[in-house]
């Protein structure tokens, strides 16, 4: 007897010996392989690989995504065994690169600041607005960043995805309008610290609410797909990255609001 | 003879049954176990466990992390399936809970309308400033979270992490400072935007910068192991979390500073 009669049949998981190792984590975790042969282009068997020797990859993997989404560059070595230096390094750049983004905060402002002037009430909605839009995209972003590592979601699916984060940001800005309003109003009623138009400030802060946060949402679900779709990884400081950007566009439309609103009362 | 001859003696790893699954994955994880023999309180052995079993715990466990660190409630399902009425569920508590938080910078902001309303210009700056907090924060906290889930960090280590985080944040506080002092200095070239005071105002700006970002990367590296001490799970909502009390709190640090530095002259 022959050992063809004894074995049992090469699993139908035979994995190219050039297979990036994210891939083959992937395969593995899908279809629960406890090992699996690994064979070179002309399907010559030239080694074994087993579940245990991928479990390393996939969590190497999560912490690399979950770094980067938080834009720190990959750190390779245990927190405390990266020497300062380096440490300052994986992090400055990200920094310096959001700083610069979030300095046209500074300059959106400046084309506003006659507005700001006759009417400093408006500056205090500021970083409320601008946060809850930054708030609401990283969420998004990280949705969806995720999903796509786990290739739930893919570029195909951008429409759908589009749709629904169109919607979900609309809920959750209606939400979070409601409770600006009401915050404004049910102040206004024990202070003077809105002044007189309070309903209309009420009015500015919670549609500004609405637009930014359904303008977060949507950055922050369509950014990674397009990121990925131009070759980036889309996990790439994108919570940080979505938030500085939805900072600035925000800003905009918090005063172009306040300007249509507000026209012929506070401004 | 016995098998006790044959046999290759059990593995020095058994797993007790009632072991937490995130647990067991740390141990397979660590000394690349193909399998281990699952055994009661009293030894006796009643399963076994394989890596192929412990690699979806290990994906599930991440994907939870990267959503709780995003603030959003754990999805069980992929995200099309999961249905929108819960998908809003799971992103609105937290959205409402960082509203709120982020509510107080109105507040605190209200203490400082009379400083605005005599240096407009102290305004443009605020997002650039409580943002820059914000992100050192995040990224702090990302590291930590991260590093307390491969258990790199943990209680004991607070005051090395305190230490270490505190001379990253001087450092990466002084970098953004020189920034923000450079854009201030060089634009008042150009413009008269900044004022006759601009060199105040950029010392202002920068030293914030640098207080803030001292603070930011504190409050970002504590935390986590202040809740994990505290019996809470350090990844719950971390970055927008530290992103809003820094926010809160940085606008204070700012406008203490700018009065300390600009009385007499702007205020």
């Amino acid at each position: 007897m022959k050992v063809r009669d004894l074995m049992t049949p090469v699993s139908f998981f035979k994995i190219p010996v050039d297979m990036d190792q994210e891939e083959a984590a992937k395969i593995f975790s899908k279809y629960k392989l406890p090992s699996a042969p690994v064979v070179d282009a002309d399907s010559r068997l030239v080694g074994t690989l087993s579940a245990n020797d991928i479990i390393e990859v996939i969590e190497e993997e999560s912490t690399e995504d979950i770094q980067k989404m938080a834009g720190v560059e990959v750190l390779d070595k245990p927190y405390f065994q990266v020497p300062f230096r380096e440490m300052i390094q994986k992090r400055v750049t990200w920094l310096c690169v959001l700083f610069f983004g979030e300095s046209l905060t500074a300059l959106a402002m400046g084309f506003f600041e006659g507005e700001i002037e006759k009417a400093v009430v408006l500056a205090l909605f500021i970083p409320l607005i601008i946060s809850s839009g930054g708030n609401s995209g990283s969420q998004a972003a990280t949705l969806i960043v995720r999903a796509m590592a786990l290739r739930e979601v893919s570029f195909k699916d951008w429409w759908q995805v589009c749709r629904r984060e169109f919607l979900s940001g609309m809920a959750l800005g209606v939400i979070l309008g409601a409770m600006g309003f009401a915050m404004i109003a049910v102040r206004s009623q024990f202070s003077d610290i809105y002044g007189a138009h309070y309903l209309l400030l009420g009015l500015t802060v919670s549609a500004s609410l609405v637009l930014v946060v359904i303008w977060g949402t949507l950055c922050g679900s369509l950014l990674p797909i397009l990121l990925k779709r131009l070759g980036f990884d889309p996990a790439v400081a994108s919570a940080p990255f979505v938030a500085t950007m939805v900072d600035v566009t925000g800003l905009v439309i918090y005063f172009l609001v306040g300007m249509a609103v507000l026209k012929g009362t506070l401004l």
